[in-house]
C-alpha cells in the first residue's frame, strides 16, 4: 500500500482523437479519494511450483471505437490523451477513506457507467445509466486500458467467489457486453420456450446475447452474416439465419417468421445497422418487443416499417436500452461466473489497440477482443 | 322473454362503405347462442310519476369513421349492410344455454373486441386485442349501433351496482375510449406526481385520458388546438399548451419540457396527426415512454426524429397499445362509475350518424358522440 | 373414431375412501362433449424392427394418497368409485363438437385443475386455481388414473413438438409437483445468483424445485433427511442440509444461514412437515420470501415464530401457492421437454397404487412413482 | 451561516428510557458534514400585515412510544438523553460540504430512516427500511424532536413546491405514517374497484391508510371502534365495521365479507392487535393480501388461524412492510401536497409529549399528535 508511489502504471491513450491513433504511456499513480478504491486491472495467478503470473485485462468495446474515431460525429470529441476502455476486471489494492466495502483483495470489475449520484429520479428507477451526474468510464473520465484504474467503491461490481483465475479474462466483457444483452433481454418480457431473436449474433454482444438468452430458457433464432454460423451455433443458437442469404428483406421476415411458429417474442438488435432494426420490426409476433441496442452510424433516421399503424394494430413495442443498473450486473456476472455463459475472445496486446479498432472498422472481429494490459 | 321475436330492433347499417352514407333499418331479432347474451342497449328508467322512460345508447368512436368511410385504405372494407359501433351499454334481456353469468337484468358494456378465444398465447399473455379468433364489434361483426345486440357472456363488462341512470350514456364511451386511455396510461408506468403529456386532449380519448391520469394521482400537460383549451381545463389538465401557438416545433418541445420540469415521464398520443408523434418523441423525457394510442391516416410513416441513437442514449420506449383487456376494463369503468371520470358528450339521433360522422371528418367534435338509439 | 365405442377403458378407482384400498375396473368410453377432448394416456413407440409398444402413464401425487385415504380429514371424501390421479400425458385421439385446438394426434398434459371458467375475478388474475367453477382431476372429477380421459381442450397442456418417447413418462409428473414448484419459485421474486432453500428436497416436488431454481441461476440449499442427500445433489443442489443432523433448530437454521451467506432469498416448502415451516421462517434471509407449498396433515396450526414483529422488522413474506395456471404449466413443461429438469420416476403397475400409497405414507418414494397404464 | 454557532437548539429527550419520562432541554448546534444538512424545524409564514410566525413540527408516531417506554420489551434500550421523533418537516438552512442537492431554502421531510447506504443488497432490491447501515431517526440516532436536525441530504424527501405554509404541520406525519400505508398499499396489488380492509382505521396509520386507498380508486371497509366511526367516515371509508359490535369473531369475519362482495382483496393491519390480524386472515378474499403494518406488544405469537392449509388452499399472502423507499415517500408526499390526503392531527406542545405518550397508552389519540417545536 505505502509503496504505490513506486509502482508505474501503463495507459493506452487516445493520442489523436478523430482517429484510431493510440500509444501506451506509463502514468504516475494516483491515490482513491473519499468513497473511490484503487483497481488493479490484473490477478495474481500461483499454480504450484511456478511463478507468480500477471494477468492484466481489459475488454474491447465497439463503443471506444466510435469514441476514439468519432464514429457518431459528436460535436464535442475526447480530448487528446483520453484514456478509453470500460470492461475491466481486477482486484482492489487501496481502499480510500470511509471504503469499508469492498475490501483489499476483493475482485471487482469496472463498467462503462463508472460512478452514478443513486439519488436522482433516474437513479430512483433503477435507470442510473441516466444518471444526471453519470461519469463514464473510457469518455471524459479515465477509463480501463490502463493497469490501476480508480473507481467508485459503491458502483464497482464484487466478482463472485471461486472464479477460477483462467476465467477472469472472460469476464472482461461481461462488465459491458454482457450486462447490456443482458438487460436487453429483461426488457423483452420473455419467458422459457420464447423465441428471441438476437441481429448482430456474431459480435461481442450478440454471442452473449445468445447465451443469456437460452440461460434463461428460450429458444434462439440468430441472425448474421454466413461466417458467423459457427460461432453462433456454439454459443447455442437454434437457428442460424445468412442476413445476405435472401434476395429480399420482406423473404427474409417471412423466413424467420416461419422458423419460430409466427415470429420471435423479442428481437435484439446488437448490430449497428438500420437494416437489422427495419427487419426486427417486420419479423416481430405480434405484441412482441423491439429491443434496441446497437446504435448505427452516419445520418440518424427512424426505424423504416416502423408505422404507428403497425405498432397499434400489434401491439409492437420498441425499447431502447443502454447498459444496465448494479443490480442487472450482480445477476449476469454471477451467470457468467458459473458457467452459464462464456465469451469467446482474443487477447492482444497494449500496443496492438490501434489495430484492433481497424480490424472493427471492417468487422473482422469475432467474439470480443480483451486487451492483455501487462 | 318468450316475446323475442315480436321485438323490432332497428339498427344503423352502413349503406355504402367507403363513404359516410348510413341508414336506420329494422332487423329481425336473434336469439343468443351458447355462451352468449343478448343486450337491449337500452335501459329502463322510472322517475316517481313518471311514464317510464327508454334509454339506448352507443358511442360514436373515431375509429367507426374509418372503418366506415374506410379512411385507413385497407384493401378490404366491410360489406354494405355493416351495423357499426363498439362502445354500448345495455341490460341482459335473454341468456343463451349455458350462461349463468351475467344474469338477465345485469348492466353491461359491449366492448371493440366482441370476443376473444381466452386461449390463444395473446389471450394468455392478457393481450386479448390481438386474440388470433377476435371478433370486432362494428367491423365484420354486428356492432352496437343497434337495439339489441347479441354479445359474448364471458366478455362483456358488467357494470358495478348503483350507477345512476341519467349517468349511463356517459359510460358508454368508457367501453372503448376509456378502456383505450386507461390501459394506455398503465404502459406508461407511471407514479403519483409524475408528468403526462396527453396530445389531442381535447378529442374524445384525450379528455378522458386527462381525467384518468388526474385520477392516478399525475400531472397532467394538455396539448390540442386553443378552442379545446376549455374543455381540457374543466377535465382537470394543470397546464394547456396550443399546438399552433408555436412557429417551430422545437420551440413547443422546449416549452412542453420547461412546463414540466425536464419532459413528461409518459406521452399519450390520443391525435391521429404524424407531427404529434414527431413533437412527443423529442419533448418526452429521458427514461419515458410514449404511448401511441391514435393511428395517422394516409401513407403511413416511422416517426420522424425517433433515431435509434435518441431511443437507446436516452432510453426511451414507444408501445403501441390497442384497447385493453377484460381486467383494464372493470378497473376502468369501476372509476368512471365512481365519478373520478366523466365523459363529456353530446347526444345524437340514428339518422344523424352520417353527419356525425362529417363533422368527425372536419374536426368539429368536442369530446365525444353518443348515439340515441331510441 | 367410430371405434371408440368398441375400445375398453381400464381405470383405477378408489374402492374405500378413507383407506388405500383401489380397484382396476374397465369402464365404457365416453365421447369428448364441447369444447372437450378425449386423450389417451398412452403414446405409440414403434422403434425400427420392433412391434408397437403401448405407453400410458399418470404420475401420483401426495395429493392423490391424501384424497384416497382422507388423510386431510376433510368432511367430505370422494365417492367409492373415483378415479384418481391428475399427472397425465397422453394423445388427442377425438376433438368434441367446436374443438379446433388441440388436434388428433396433439401430445398433451392433463393437470390438476382439470377446467376453469376464464372468466371470474380469480381467473382473470391469473389465479385458475381458485377458479370458482374448477373441476379438479381425480377429485370429484374423474382423473388421469385411467386410459381414457375426457378433458377440457382449452385446458390441457400441449407438449412442445419433439419430445422422444422415451422421455414422455418424465413429464408426467411436470403436470402437477412441475407446475407446483416452478410457479413457487416465480412467487419468490429470484434472480439469478440468489440462494433458495428446497425443504423436502428429495421428494416428488423437492428433487423438481432444485433443478427449475437452477434453470432459473439460483443456488440451492436441499433440506431433507441423509438418504435423500444423493438424489438432492445429483439433481444439482450446491448444499445438502440434513435435517436430523443437529440437536437444535436454532442451529440447524444458523447453518442454513452461514452456508448462504445471510439466508435463502426464499425457501420453497414441498415438505408437510410443521419443523419445516417454522425452520424456514427463522433461515430465511430478510425480506426474503416463505413460499408455502406442502400442507402439513392433522391439526392445523399457524407458523410457529412468524410472528409479526418478525415479520414487519425484517420484512418477510408468506405466500401461500398452488399449482398454476395455463402459461405456468406452458413455461415449465417447456423447460423439462428441453433436458432443463428430469424427473426422477419409477414405473409401478396399475394394480400396485395402493402399495404405492403405503409407501407414501412410511415415506419410501424417492422421487416420484408413475403408473405404467397399460 | 456564519451565525450557526449563535443559536440555541430546543430538543426533547427521553429522560428515563422505559417510562414516558421526556423533558425540554437546549443544546448547542451541529454544523452537518459531508453529504449531510442542517435542516429547521420550522417554516417561516409570513401573512400580510402580521409578524412572521415561525412553524416548527414533528409527527408522533406510536413507534415513539414504544421506544421510550420499550413497549416491545427489547433487551437494549435508547440510552437516557436519546432525541426522539422521525416525521420531520423542515427547511434546509445549511449545506454541509459536497452537498448540491437539495439548497439552501429546499424544504424538506426527515423520515425514520434517517440513512442508508444505497448500496447493500437490501438497498439494491429498494427495500432500504433494512440497510445493513441503516440509522434510524430517534432511535439511537437523533430525531426530529428538536428545533434543528442534521439530515443526509441524499436521504430527504424534496417536498413538491408550492404547498401553502398552514398545510406543512399536515405533512409530517405523511413522513413515516403517509410513507408506511402507502407502500403498505403498493403490496396489496390492488387496482381500481378492489376492496381493501384498514383495521385500526381511526388510528394514525388508519386514517390515511383509508384516504390513500380512495385516491387509488379503492373501496374501503374500515375496522375500529365505534367512537372512531366517524373519523373514518370523514376520511373516505365506504364501510365502517365497529369491531366490539359481534360477539363472535367469526361474525364480525362474515360481515366483512358479506358487506365486501367476498371480502377485501387486502387487508391492511395499521393496530397492533392479535385479534386484528386473526380476523384479516379469515375475512380476507380468496388469493388476498394481509398486509402487516402494526405490531403487537406483548409476547409474540403467530397469526392465528394462518395455517399453511389455509393459506395455500386459498393461494393467501401475508406481507410485513416497514416504511418505504425513497421512491415511495416522493410519491406518497406529492398526493398528500396536492390535498388527496389530509392527516388529521392535534397540535401539542414540547413539553406536552409526556402526556402525549400517555394519551397514547391508553388509546385516547383520534389521528394523529404534531408537536409545535417552538
Amino acid at each position: 500500500m505505502d509503496a504505490i508511489q513506486d509502482k508505474v502504471n501503463k495507459a493506452i491513450i487516445y493520442s489523436e482523437p478523430g482517429t484510431s491513433a493510440t500509444e501506451v504511456i506509463e502514468l504516475p499513480l494516483e491515490a482513491p479519494g473519499p468513497g473511490q478504491v484503487l483497481v488493479r486491472m490484473h490477478v495474481l495467478r500461483i499454480p504450484p511450483f511456478q511463478h507468480p503470473k500477471e494477468m492484466l485485462y481489459s475488454g474491447v468495446c465497439h463503443t471506444d471505437y466510435s469514441i476514439c474515431t468519432n464514429a457518431w460525429k459528436v460535436p464535442v470529441m475526447v480530448a487528446k490523451g483520453q484514456i478509453g476502455g470500460h470492461e475491466g476486471i481486477g482486484e482492489v489494492v487501496v481502499c480510500g477513506p470511509g471504503v469499508s466495502h469492498p475490501t483489499i483483495g476483493s475482485k471487482v470489475g469496472v463498467k462503462y457507467i463508472a460512478s452514478a449520484c443513486l439519488s436522482c429520479r433516474y437513479c430512483l428507477l433503477g435507470m442510473e445509466s441516466n444518471c444526471v451526474a453519470a461519469k463514464l468510464s473510457g469518455s471524459f473520465h479515465p477509463g480501463t486500458f490502463q493497469q490501476y484504474c480508480v473507481a467508485a467503491a459503491n458502483y464497482v461490481t464484487v466478482l463472485p467467489e471461486g472464479v477460477p483465475d483462467d476465467e477472469l479474462a472472460g469476464l472482461a466483457p461481461i462488465m459491458c457486453a454482457g450486462i447490456t444483452v443482458y438487460t436487453g433481454l429483461k426488457h423483452g418480457n420473455l419467458r422459457p420456450g420464447d423465441w428471441v431473436a438476437v441481429s448482430g449474433a456474431g459480435g461481442g454482444l450478440g454471442h452473449l446475447a445468445i447465451q443469456y438468452a437460452k440461460a434463461l430458457g428460450c429458444r434462439v433464432v440468430a441472425l448474421d452474416v454466413a461466417e458467423k454460423n459457427l460461432l453462433c451455433t456454439d454459443a447455442g443458437a437454434d437457428e442460424f439465419v445468412d442476413v445476405f442469404g435472401f434476395t429480399q428483406d420482406t423473404d427474409l421476415c417471412r423466413h424467420v417468421r416461419e422458423t419460430t411458429g409466427g415470429g420471435p417474442r423479442a428481437a435484439l438488435v446488437c448490430s449497428s445497422s438500420n437494416t437489422a432494426y427495419s427487419q426486427a420490426i417486420q419479423y416481430l409476433d405480434t405484441t412482441g418487443t423491439l429491443v434496441c441496442l446497437g446504435i448505427p452510424e452516419g445520418q440518424q433516421v427512424p426505424i423504416q416499417g416502423a408505422s404507428v399503424a403497425l405498432l397499434v394494430s400489434r401491439q409492437l413495442r420498441i425499447i431502447g436500452s443502454k447498459v444496465g443498473n448494479r443490480l442487472d450486473a450482480n445477476e449476469c456476472v454471477y451467470m457468467a461466473a458459473r458457467g452459464a455463459v462464456k465469451c469467446h475472445y482474443q487477447l492482444r496486446k497494449m500496443n496492438e489497440l490501434t489495430q484492433v479498432f481497424n480490424d472493427m472498422e471492417e468487422g473482422k472481429i469475432l467474439g470480443r477482443v480483451v486487451i492483455d494490459l501487462r
